[in-house]
């Protein structure tokens, strides 16, 4: 089956591209020295994760307890829900779930210390935790590294509970179109993060991990990086709003449109708000990149006196936000060139949970 | 079950509320002699199509093919795809669903009115046709009465079609808060469609229907409009877009939400971009209707002083737009005041094909 066969509207994957993605994030995090754990909120396809293990991620990351439980049901074994999980029912979720796999949440609340620790002796498991340090998102986290430290010795004497590290994720720079501006946050918090690695070192604890890091900042990283781990998920698609940084990834991810109408200056598709997401800068088609999308639920329209397309042609149209994007499709159709080399599940599709 | 029970986030629906709605609406569509085709794409269920042909709709409108077939299987025996289906796979689809319903689509050229007929030839079916008339929202539709007769002319030649008259959707005044404008914009549309009407039967068309009209304008019909059937999809639920028009429909769907995190100043749920959509003007939690909401893809952050709730508490979000924050849902959870009553899939949720 040819691409140009695909009933539209459709999520399309160009595998070549996306694999080399990977390559370029596994020779980069092999020369900093970082490993690299993938984050699943990006895809919510376990075929992918098994896809970023076989090229030498660590491990999986996630947003919800409902995706790491459907990548543990697909076998995925170190896994880290990069979010506190705080209702009774999920703790008791999560607690099940470590005595499967290698489970660690982050923390920000002596009260979630104490109801994780709680859940976990009832299931005799043991959940890793890292204390959340918050390095300027304002989201959730703590602020001080007294209270870290606070956390660090809450953790550590729970039976059932283990003081990994710290998370430290700055999502508020992951986007900052200026690479100085970018580069000179990345570092202060690079320093801010060695600052509390050491005072918690020096009160006698091993800080194994410091997870974060985006798709945006994750190439200002060096081999004197304070982060163990790097969480991206994007460098997989990239989409309009990270292509806005001129970073070292390319456009793998799609959504395929079909022309439904030309006439009277309008070129309509059939791929509308339903089926890509606007919550960043807009979307545009690969073929126009120019000219703005106007859109409904259904339709998205282009406005010119002359395309140099059809009724019934495909467009491809590139998100602006691969994440939310993915999160509207049951399926990705996997690509090479113009050929359909497999229909694949969006395994969490709309798992929130 | 109690709502505050139900784990999140979660899609909401006040049946109350609901039920008062459709009430609303049918009164009005009584008192002014037109009938009323819900618009499927609102809610993509089909159990809730089922509740407003109990109370009085002629049938059921849908935006796309995919969502056509989820009816026709759920038992819906007069249905219009309130846009033009092109894609010839979609059209031999069409043709064999016309075999088990009364079915309707939009056609805006002489390619398509072929395709169509080609096609319920094949099938021995029947299919019925509304010319789509371009009022203003610059989409599909022709824009001349000689392109819709000629159209018409095309129609009645095609044994296996029938001219039904004419789709005419304004779905560019449906948010158009200023009353005054709405009112004078929708009495020059209905002026052109009587003379667009008048012009057909002059020729010896009847002109059976005349289609279209948003929950926005709806109730600017009186005893002497030019339509004969109102594709209203959001008087259901409302939304903070609706909202601003001041209609006489209430809020029925809500995504509710668990505080999973408070203090400096913040208060964080567990459900974002996600779990509702924000391609119109954004939600609002009803508990803080005047609050900006800051969005993440699973998280959303109140900023204020002082806080009426506690970690672990639910609040409920006012969508605010209810058709593109049902499609992120797999399930509603119908609700009687505190009480859960059923939990009922989104039949067609991501069907747009």
């Amino acid at each position: 089956m040819k691409v140009c066969q695909i009933e539209t509207p459709a999520l399309i994957l160009d595998l070549d591209v996306m694999e080399r993605n990977m390559a370029v994030m596994k020779a980069f995090t092999d020369s900093v020295g970082i490993r690299l754990r993938p984050h699943y909120k990006s895809h919510k396809c376990t075929s992918i994760a098994h896809m970023q293990m076989a090229a030498g991620a660590k491990g999986l990351c996630c947003a919800k307890t409902s995706e790491a439980a459907d990548l543990v049901r697909a076998g995925i074994e170190d896994l880290l829900i990069a979010n506190q999980v705080t209702e009774p029912a999920k703790i008791a979720q999560v607690a099940s779930l470590a005595k499967c796999c290698r489970l660690t949440v982050c923390v920000d609340s002596a009260q979630n210390v104490r109801d994780l620790e709680a859940a976990a002796a009832v299931q005799d498991s043991l959940i890793c935790c890292l204390v959340e340090f918050d390095i300027g998102m304002g989201r959730c986290g703590v602020a001080t590294r007294e209270e870290v430290l606070a956390l660090a010795d809450q953790i550590s004497a729970c039976p059932h509970l283990h003081f990994e590290g710290i998370q430290a994720y700055a999502g508020h720079l992951a986007h900052q179109t200026d690479l100085e501006l970018r580069r000179q946050a990345s570092g202060e918090i690079e320093q801010a993060l060695w600052k509390l690695r050491r005072f918690l070192e020096e009160r006698g604890y091993e800080v194994k991990e410091i997870s974060g890091v985006s798709t945006g900042t994750a190439m200002l990283r060096s081999e004197n990086s304070v982060y163990t781990e790097i969480q991206a998920g994007s460098y997989l698609f990239m989409d309009t709003a990270y292509n806005a940084l001129n970073l070292a990834f390319s456009n793998s991810l799609f959504v395929l449109a079909t022309v439904i109408r030309l006439g009277g200056g309008l070129l309509v598709t059939d791929a509308g708000l339903k089926s890509v997401s606007v919550d960043q800068r807009p979307p545009v088609f690969r073929e126009y990149p120019d000219l703005p999308i106007r859109f409904s639920e259904e339709h998205s329209t282009l406005v010119a006196d002359r395309f140099s397309h059809a009724v019934g042609d495909r467009l491809c149209m590139v998100p602006s936000h691969c994440c939310t994007t993915v999160n509207l499709h049951d399926f990705f159709y996997f690509v090479r060139g113009d050929r359909v080399v497999d229909r694949v599940p969006v395994t969490s599709r709309g798992k929130s949970l």
